[in-house]
C-alpha cells in the first residue's frame, strides 16, 4: 500500500526502539552502528545472569547464533522465553544452519520453544532448518540454492511455506529477496551483488528489521519488508557513492551511512517490490 | 593552567603507554584503534590464566564491562588487584550500571575491592552507583538525566561528591562533560551530539583516558580532563570533515582519524573548558 | 620465478577459498572482509561442539591466539586435529607469545601436536617460541629485536632456523619481512611504517595467507610470499590514497580496499622481493 514504507520508517526512527543483541563477536560492531543508524538504540548482553533483565527493559530482542557456544546458547533461550513472556519482538537470525549439527539444532530448538516473530537467512540456511538438506558454503548461501528469476516461483512458494511452518515471518534474503507471512510474499528487488563482498549485511539486516518490528508491531509483514527494502536500497545509494579505489571497506562504511541518511519518503521511492 | 593540555598530550603520544584493556567485543576494535591513534599501544586478554601477568607488563589497566559475563569478571577483579599492586593507572568504564543487577552489582564491587584511578560513565550510569537510582536507556543515558546548563550547578556539585566518593577522579560524559577529583571540576564543552550516533565513543574515551593517565600519573585530573577535550576536540575535527552522504559510520572513522593527526598544540587551542 | 605472484593470487580468486578461523574478537571484522576481499569465504567458530565439523567443511584453518582463552583453546586443538587428518591448510599467528605463559605455551604446545603449514607473527612472537627469549611490547615487537638492514643477515639465519625447526613456513613480517621453507628465504620490501599504527594488519595477513595457501598447496612458499607481498602493496596503494585529515581509521579501510581491487597482474608489479 503506498505509503506503508514510509511510515513503517518514520516510527522505527520516531520510537528508537531498544534492540537486546545476543549476537556474534564477528559483525557486532556494524549491528551496533546500524541499529544507531534507523534510529534504534543497540544493547549487546549474552551473560545467563543478566539477559532476562536486560531483555526486560527492551523492546526487541535480536538472536543471531554466528558465534554461538555453551555460554550463550542458554542466554539465547533464557532471553528469547522472557522475551515471549513479556510480549516483546523476538528475530532469530540462524547463521551457518546447516554448516553444523549444533548450528541447526539449536537453530531448530530455538524455533521449537521460543515464539519468534521473524526468521532472516539466506536461502540454505533457511532451508537447512525447512527440509533438513540445503547446500552450505559456510556462511554464506550455496550457488546451487540461489533465488534466482528462473526459480522465484518455486522459491516464493517455498518461503510461504517456510513461514507457515515457523508460524512467524520468513524473510530469505539474496540476490532477489523474499519476505512472507505465510500468505503473501513481498519479492524484493533491492540491493547491489556487491554487498555479499562485505561481511555481516546479513546480520546487519536482521538487526535492522528488529528495530523495524519492535516500532511497527501492527504491521509486521509490512515491517520487515521495509527493512529489506531500506538494506537493499543502502545498498545501492551506498554503491552509487564509490569513488575509484573505493573497495569492499569503505562499501561497508558507506553501506551503514546511507541508511543513517535515509528517510521515509526516499524509502517509499526507491523501494522496488511487489507483492505476490 | 596554560600549556597543560598540550604537555599532557604531548607526553602520551612520548610514552606510548602499553594498556591492558578487558573490554567489552562491541567497540573493542574502535578501542585498539584510538590508543593506537593517540600514541599509545593496546593489549587485550580477559582471561583468568593470563590477566595478571598481561596488566604487569603493561602501565595502564581499562577495566570496560560492557559485554562483562562470568568468565570475564573474575578475570576484571585480578588484573585489578595485580594492577594496584604494581601501582599501575586503572579506570572502570561501568557500562550499563543500572541496567542489570550483574552490572551494577559487579560495577560496585569493584569499586570496593579495586582501587581506582578514574570511573568514566554517561550520568545515568554514575548515578545508578552513586545514588542507586538513575534512568536507564540500556547503554545510554537516559534523557531524564541529561546534564545541560540548567542542571550543570547540581550536576557539578553531583560529579564532586561523586569522585569524592570513589575516592579517585569521576567523568562523566554526555553534552556537557564533567571530571572531578572531588574538589575541583572541569566543565568542557567539546564535541558534538552527532557522537551519540555511534557506538562506542564512550568506550573510546574510557581508553583513552587510560592512556593520558598512564603517561601522566603525576597530574591525574588534567590528565583526564585532556583526554575528554581530546575527544570531543577529535568530534569537532571528524565533523567539519563531512561531506554530503556521509554518515554515521564514516563518523566514526573521521573521529579516530582525527585523534591520530591531533597534536598538542591543537589540542590546547580546541579545548573549551573552565574550572569550577 | 616471473609470474608467480600473480599465479598465487589469481588462483586465490578464483577458488573462494573457504576458511575456519579461531581468531581474536579485537580484529576479527577486518579478518572477515580482507577474507571477503582476497575472494575468499570466511567462517568463525569456536566452540568445541562445533569446530571439527566446521574445519572439515573448509579448506583451511586459520588459528590466532590474540584473545584466548579456557573455551577456545581446546577448540584450537580439536580443530587442528581434525583439519590434519583431513590434509587441510593450518595455519598459526602466535599473537604475543612471549607476553603471558599461558600465549607462550599454548603456542608451544600447539606447535608440538598440530602440524602446520605455516607460523606467521612477528620477530619477538617468532624468537619467543623458537628461543625461549625476545622482547615483548604486548602484542606488539619489541625494538630491540626488530630486523633492519643492519640485522637482515641475521634475521634471515634465524628464519630459515625456525622454519627449519616448526618443520614448515615461517613468515616473520615487521618493516622487512621474511618468509623461508627452511632452505630459501623471501627478503620482502612491501609496506608502510604507517600499518603499524592500525590494528590488526598482522592478523588480517595471517587470514590472507591461510586464503593464499588454501588454494596454492602446491607452492606454499610462494603462496606465503605473495599474501605478505599482497598485504604490504595494499599499504603502499592505500597509503598514496590518504587525503589530508586521514589518519589511521580510513588506512584500515583503505588496505582492505586495495587488497579487494588487487589483481594479479598488479602484484606481480608490484611486489618487491629478493630470495636468498
Amino acid at each position: 500500500m503506498k505509503g506503508t514504507m514510509k511510515a513503517v520508517w518514520d516510527k522505527t526512527r520516531a520510537n528508537t526502539p531498544l534492540v537486546h543483541n545476543i549476537t556474534n563477536y564477528v559483525t557486532v560492531n556494524d549491528v551496533a552502528n546500524i541499529l544507531l543508524a534507523c534510529g534504534g538504540s543497540p544493547i549487546m548482553s549474552d551473560d545467563e545472569d543478566e539477559v532476562e533483565e536486560i531483555t526486560s527493559i527492551c523492546g526487541g530482542l535480536n538472536i543471531n547464533i554466528g558465534t554461538l557456544n555453551r555460554n550463550t546458547i542458554p542466554s539465547m533461550f533464557k532471553a528469547g522465553r522472557k522475551a515471549n513472556e513479556l510480549g516483546h519482538i523476538v528475530l532469530l537470525d540462524p547463521v551457518g544452519a546447516g554448516a553444523s549439527r549444533l548450528r541447526t539444532d539449536t537453530a531448530k530448538k530455538l524455533l521449537k520453544e521460543i515464539r519468534f516473530d521473524a526468521v532472516r537467512g539466506n536461502i540454505s540456511e533457511i532451508k537447512a532448518l525447512c527440509l533438513g538438506t540445503g547446500g552450505t558454503h559456510g556462511v554464506d548461501a550455496a550457488a546451487v540454492d540461489a533465488v534466482t528469476e528462473e526459480t522465484l516461483d518455486q522459491a516464493v512458494q517455498f518461503v510461504k511455506e517456510a513461514a507457515a511452518g515457523f508460524g512467524c515471518i520468513a524473510a530469505v534474503t539474496g540476490a532477489i529477496d523474499l519476505v512472507s507471512d505465510g500468505k503473501s510474499c513481498y519479492v524484493i528487488r533491492n540491493g547491489r551483488p556487491e554487498m555479499s563482498g562485505i561481511t555481516g549485511t546479513g546480520c546487519q539486516l536482521s538487526a535492522l528489521m528488529t528495530a523495524c518490528l519492535t516500532a511497527n508491531p501492527d504491521r509486521k509483514l509490512e515491517a520487515a519488508a521495509a527493512a529489506v527494502c531500506a538494506m537493499g536500497l543502502a545498498g545501492e545509494i551506498g554503491h552509487k557513492a564509490m569513488l575509484p579505489g573505493d573497495g569492499n571497506s569503505t562499501y561497508r562504511n558507506r553501506i551503514i551511512d546511507a541508511v543513517s541518511l535515509l528517510d521515509g519518503a526516499a524509502l517509499e521511492e526507491g523501494a522496488r517490490y511487489e507483492i505476490r
